[in-house]
């Protein structure tokens, strides 16, 4: 089982495009992605800029499986200007 | 629904006191807080320093009464001293 935090800082002018973005491949991972436990987008309520993907996947290869598929790319790619600064993410496993 | 994360940056003699330390709130939360949806303690993979707390609250009043709760208050005690720097936490609205 492999956790993933993934926190993106978007540019003000950006977020509101970034949602909707990041909302349709939530819908898609959910939907089409095997192994995906857990997959969610919450916003930071102190600063809206940051959008945090909360994942659970059931093991690295279907992580890897989603990282090369279709949706997840053309999300890359459709928000790859919209970064205020790299995002931070945190591979993790549970401890409990 | 509040969503917290909070990223605890443990000193690296810390790391295992820490661990059994959290582990039993995080089993205290589960069994004795209304209002707990979910309490997970998860660790970086790059940096098992990092020890991470995701959690999901039905109200800020639940998670207003889980930090004031003899439980959260003596861990917190206990585990002033552990860190290397301050914790981040990130207050989130759930998106999607």
């Amino acid at each position: 089982m492999i956790h993933i935090i993934a926190n993106n800082y978007v540019k003000a002018d950006k977020v509101e495009e970034y949602l909707t973005l990041a909302m349709g491949l939530v819908e898609d991972t959910r939907n089409k992605d095997a192994g995906c436990i857990r997959y969610e987008l919450v916003q930071d309520l102190k600063n809206p800029q940051i959008l945090t993907m909360l994942e659970e996947w059931e093991s690295q290869e279907a992580l890897n499986n989603h990282m090369n598929s279709e949706h997840f790319k053309e999300v890359m790619a459709a928000t790859a200007d919209f970064s205020e600064k790299a995002a931070e993410i945190h591979v993790c496993k549970k401890i409990k």
